[in-house]
């Protein structure tokens, strides 16, 4: 009985969580297994804001091992994760991510690696020629960093961690890779910030599935319209606090996602990315 | 006391899922929170063989949803799912990864994309400039992707079903896109076999942490030595049953783990990928 009652407030909540992410109510079978992590995995939410708590390093190394059972393209085995604890190297990365001055109170940093360079020397440790080094082996090995990343995510949420991820750890690429001696091939997918939550954080409303689960041919059809209505629907929720590039753009009297959104990217932005990767070792062909 | 002797053995068995990936026996507190979640994790293992059963479509939608909850870069929500359920479709599809037999009975085809169509639309709906069609654009879809296919195979994980990620689908991308309706700048990053497991499955052994964990310096001293303790390790607790392309590099004495990658990256594969992405509209400057 206790657990049935446990089960059925966990599928209220999932259900609570995905009408809050998505505007629509799925149902959620109470006597599923693994409900708990469902939870948090429908309920998640990115955190800033962290206690003044450590995180036990045997803690980190274990979240990071759980990392590293995730999948990997081919067994190929392409990712790698990158600790940051030295405090003057951490003031340094910090300082590439200007943006965001909170990274100075989160208790971990780390950075999650594409590594392509792994490959290519099992071939001439083995004696045998690499003729792949074209396109695919920079998105197998981002592909490989990136399900680490996502996994180390999950781990720490279990045990109660919050985390925010860090693409602007790619803002400043180059400079990342020398201070963190990466060598050829090797590059960073996402920085990665975590620590205990201080705060309850919220679920950030999402496109609606009309918009982003399709059955057997994509859809996109009416896609200005579920926009538009995505753009209310979150408004309702959890409208914007400030409007960006006022200077630019002026002051919009209805400021949705699409508007912010289209307002970031009417700048260039991480245009030197691909240079980045080609001067790495990377061939883009 | 009961969930003291629960938390005891959760705890022992992560131990023991860690030793049998990575050669190393990590120290799990039992009173952390989260153990079952990390137990699912540590002991990953892929499913390629599934019960006749059918997986509840609103079980599906669920897990997708999960999934589409996950964090997205800068919140662009570049991810989308695709269920393969059409029978026809499923079978041209299928035909494309003909090295996957099994594909024919497994109960849910799923296509994660990567979608770089969105952003620019937002752009031209609210009437900006978009100068951002260069690498990043790809990049950041492709992670979001990833993140998402990461995330439905964490929630399928916990509700007990089993999962293949295929990169596979990527072989013949201008065919998948073709017949899945993919408009310009949508791709497949991956796509995803998913069922009720018929056996238990087994933990594949991975690199060192040694290797593939760094702590503020890249490391990659004694990278040869690592790689060969990698591979004893391995082919003592999990040799290959066949080795590949002995026709052209013979029959090893010794076949681990790095001459088994070596050979299957010694011929070109998925050559053709860039130029691919390049027809789809993406620009790998």
């Amino acid at each position: 009985m206790m657990q049935d009652h446990a089960g059925s407030k966990l599928a209220a909540g999932i259900e609570d969580s995905l009408a809050e992410r998505f505007g629509e109510r799925l149902q959620v079978d109470p006597a599923l297994a693994g409900l708990d992590e469902l939870a948090r995995i429908a309920g998640h939410r990115v955190h800033r804001d962290f206690l003044d708590r450590l995180v036990d390093p045997a803690l980190l190394r274990l979240l990071c091992a759980c990392a590293l059972s995730a999948p990997s393209k081919s067994d190929l085995q392409q990712a790698d994760i990158l600790v940051v604890e030295d405090a003057h190297l951490r003031r340094e990365i910090i300082a590439l991510m200007p943006d965001m001055p909170w990274l100075e109170h989160a208790p971990v940093l780390l950075v999650f690696l594409a590594n392509g360079a792994r490959t290519p020397q099992l071939a001439r440790q083995r004696g045998k020629p690499f003729p792949n080094n074209h396109f695919d082996l920079l998105f197998n090995a981002t592909v490989d960093g990136t399900i680490a990343l996502t996994t180390f995510m999950r781990a720490a949420a279990a045990v109660g961690l919050g985390c925010c991820p860090l693409s602007a750890i790619r803002d400043q690429a180059d400079r990342v890779s020398a201070l963190l001696g990466l060598p050829e091939r090797v590059i960073p997918v996402a920085g990665l910030a975590a620590g205990w939550p201080a705060k309850a954080g919220h679920i950030t409303p999402r496109l609606g599935l009309e918009t982003t689960l399709h059955q057997d041919c994509y859809r996109q059809r009416d896609l200005d319209q579920q926009i538009d209505a995505y753009d209310r629907r979150r408004a309702a929720q959890q409208p914007y606090r400030r409007q960006r590039a006022v200077e630019r753009w002026g002051q919009a009297e209805f400021y949705g996602w699409s508007e912010d959104k289209a307002r970031q990217y009417a700048q260039p932005l991480r245009e030197d990315f691909g240079a980045f990767l080609r001067a790495k070792g990377f061939c883009l062909d």
